[in-house]
């Protein structure tokens, strides 16, 4: 089994056990996620890009990697296959001819 | 390579071939996090907790996922060691005597 | 003067005297509405749509009204202009024949 | 009448003459709140602290006072009120002698 999958199984048995399934529908796993990338958010507001505290940071990120497993997990979504057919997907909203270098939006080419 | 780490390397190309690297600093990505987090939402406002279009649910997670993946790769944290670590502390936040069955945050016990 | 004018400048001699207003750049002052929005929704989380504290509900509204009302008057913006400017669109962008009784977006008439 | 109990009567015309106060529960205009402010917060992404276009950022912003308006009357919460009361709650958490010139949180004072 890869680490990834040990991992979504080690989420799954913490919630298993604390009986928690019946609140993880997918409308409030949703709000899960956005409300850790809130705290993640939390961590830079007022201050500069790159300060902030990393610990944090690790804590942060892992309650949403922990979410989003979870939401895709629950609807049979692998990270890697949705990933990668994104990143095809953007590949050509985002050709290099036009995106390189500036942070336009596809829209506004 | 496991299937996650020829996702980030994928990411990492389609980043620099766009010269992107530039832009991504973590207060940003954070930001990116963020939106994508609540363009997820977006599917389910005013709707029931399982009435969306799985389509788009697959699209969103996506985004979210490789904005965290290069946020974490950024700072050199693997996804699985930080959310079983998260998982470890979270053992002793929500003990299963006092978590089973509930919904609520630990400094409500 | 308004009650909300009243506010607005108890808002900014809070802000003054602790001379926050360097902090207050409007990356950051969107950054801290997304904020206490995100923390408005903690309310919610793994909860029914009407169960959640009043008291801490008002406490969140207030703070997100503060950093929102900071935002509008640091570009002399008046809020009820801008809302009334934007219900002029929106009935334009959602006629009520179309929209009357159903909550779909604009762009899936 | 004040100017913004004129405004909250428009949007709640808007809102009746459409038939949605149905879609309007206390968790979805939260919902609605976040979505919103997480629109503005994209006007900023990739870029610096006040380099947005600003016709949009007085768009995204009357969105969020919108809901957060219409969250408040339905449940009878006064904008001028809340915000007072929580400058008030402020003051004792944020004192001047140890918040002024720095963006530090109470709980880190």
């Amino acid at each position: 089994m890869s680490d990834l999958k040990v991992t979504i199984k080690k989420l799954i048995e913490f919630r298993n056990e604390r009986d928690w399934e019946q609140f993880h529908n997918s409308k409030d796993l949703a709000l899960a996620i956005s409300i850790e990338a809130s705290e993640l958010l939390e961590l830079f507001l007022w201050k500069g890009n790159e300060d902030f505290r990393s610990e944090k940071l690790e804590d942060e990120l892992a309650d949403i990697f922990s979410f989003a497993l979870l939401l895709a997990e629950k609807h049979n979504l692998d990270v890697s296959e949705i990933v990668e057919k994104k990143i095809l997907k953007n590949s050509q909203k985002y050709p290099v001819s036009k995106a390189k270098g500036n942070a336009k939006k596809y829209n506004e080419f």
